[in-house]
């Protein structure tokens, strides 16, 4: 059953499972910190495709057949495919995932995707819309490069607070649930915010109060606290951005999230080494290392619970040319770790 | 409750209803057949804003604030909006929407998207994750032309199978069932289909398979021939891809769909006076002629059943340079009257 909590969370009293889950990689992310968590590392970012545009494609499809697999459902047992990514008209996923004939809800949510294909599927599974639904998305350095900034050719300098298009993609198989896996007890969806920030080389500063926002409404809905859970972990606010984090939810809601806080887009890469300025972003940036790094230390009950608070700027290269500021949006998952009885409030 | 029925339909039990709904449209679209069924007619295609992309923006934001204002709400009244456009990253919603406080479910289904933002927010009410949600899109001839095709300036001929985006906006608030509104009492989502049409100036024949499969299995599902509505609208198939749907249906299935086909593409226009080729076409399209003519004759009766079937090509610019086919999809919504029984199944 769907109980809204406070004015924004959905409380899944069921707490669908992902019964399966999968994250894949191009070679940066393959020679980071967490090089040993994903399913598969492509050391050519091109996968054999003749464009970036079709690589992403085949990183988010391979994603979704490795969680398939390790389900160990095939496409017609799927109910609905949930997903998104950056590419204009999400060419990444339509073009990806066109050959599994499964229905399919496509979102639009910039990096923000994973959590609100997850968050989606599992109200459809909790409302028995679904008995199993597939969450992905995808990003690639190169498609969104020369998309969003320049071609990769022009070689143009970046400034330290830009951060790094993942090459990634993640994939959730979401079913009814399971007493084993990972299980997604609330979700909260996020609104639009803007404080006008215009520079599309610092998201990170344009997305924090939109994840602070969407942080506040679920501790003020389930009434707890950072203490309650083992990890707010957020999409891909990098260090500018997390930093602001930090300091919004302190400054606005009296809210001290640091002892509990990481950040995908810091976690992906090792920022002394790898060169990638304020850390990585994209939708394949939280949607790969929650689905390799994290699902893992919930399944073997290191960490208890997690809230992921994926974060997406909703702006776009025309937008951006034309003046306008950047809307920004954060949509928030609960997981729980199958080793524990699920949360019941404030305790 | 919501009830999965055959393979792909879900029967929402309590039916709920469509509380308020409006269109607006653009100098052209207030010229043809329906000029009297809108809501606003913007003589000024830039609707005094300084780019194309703002003027869709703004489009919007008038549907969504007209038809709250007829369901009498406020968007603090809201608990989500669903929604999405044409526009590189969806601009054309967030931007519109931005200012309205409301939890924000993004949505990609291209010219699909009316059908998709209604069916999952009826499906969000059905399950109770929502009280009141709004399901709304946009498209702009101006807007769409200078991404998709040639900038206006060009003066580019385009062939007789092309379609013209129509600039108009649809909205429509979804609650609780309400005896004396339309309701929506089944849903089914379409999957891709893509038979390798490349010509993106021939849409309707890359959407018709989408409709026809879509179409089919939801006749298949409930059990129901075209008889038992009193229309199927299809979104924006156009002159060619509608007749291609009744061809498809026919031969596939055996289903003959003239005597309860009508195309929102094709009662937009008029195709005689107005210059606009195949047809009308564009998220916009389904969106107005839904929420205005649609709406407005299952309020009062004179339709009793309606298939919504909106369909959309999810392509972008640049899949079509790279030479990729185009990927469809179409999304069925059952609407019904206030002035009858539900439907029980076949008769």
């Amino acid at each position: 059953m769907i109980v809204r909590q406070g004015k924004y969370t959905l409380k899944l009293t069921s707490q669908p499972s992902i019964i399966g889950n999968a994250a894949v990689a191009g070679k940066t992310e393959g020679e980071g910190p967490l090089k040993n968590e994903f399913d598969r590392i492509f050391s050519d970012d091109t996968l054999g495709e003749s464009s970036f545009e079709k690589a992403e494609s085949a990183l988010q499809r391979e994603a979704i057949l490795r969680a398939l697999d390790k389900a160990e459902k095939t496409p017609s047992d799927i109910d609905y495919i949930l997903a998104g990514d950056l590419l204009n008209q999400c060419i990444g996923t339509s073009f990806g995932i066109r050959e599994f004939g499964i229905p399919f809800l496509g979102l639009y949510g910039a990096c923000s995707t994973m959590a609100l294909s997850l968050g989606l599927a599992s109200v459809l599974v909790e409302a028995q819309a679904a008995q199993t639904a597939i969450a992905s998305t995808s990003s690639h350095y190169c498609s969104a490069e020369r998309q969003f900034r320049q071609p990769l050719e022009y070689g143009g300098q970046r400034p330290q607070t830009a951060q790094r298009t993942a090459t990634a993609a993640g994939a959730s198989v979401v079913s009814a649930h399971c007493p084993n896996k990972p299980s997604v007890s609330a979700v909260t969806f996020g609104k639009i915010m803007d404080l006008g920030i215009k520079d599309s080389n610092n998201m990170g500063a344009a997305m924090a109060p939109a994840a602070s926002e969407t942080i506040f409404a679920f501790f003020d809905d389930t009434a707890t606290t950072p203490d309650d859970y083992d990890l707010i972990l957020t999409g891909d606010l990098g260090k500018v951005g997390a930093s602001l984090l930090l300091d919004l939810l302190k400054k606005d809601h009296g809210i001290d999230l640091r002892r509990h806080h990481a950040d995908c887009g810091l976690l992906l890469y090792d920022a002394e080494k790898q060169d990638v300025h304020a850390g990585g972003s994209g939708c394949g940036c939280a949607g790969s290392v929650f689905n390799s790094y994290i699902l893992r230390r919930l399944q073997n009950g290191e960490l208890k619970r997690v809230l992921l608070v994926a974060t997406g700027a909703l702006m776009s290269a025309t937008s951006a040319l034309q003046g306008e500021s950047i809307p920004s949006i954060a949509h928030a998952v609960l997981v729980e770790t199958p080793q524990q009885q699920p949360l019941g409030g404030k305790s």
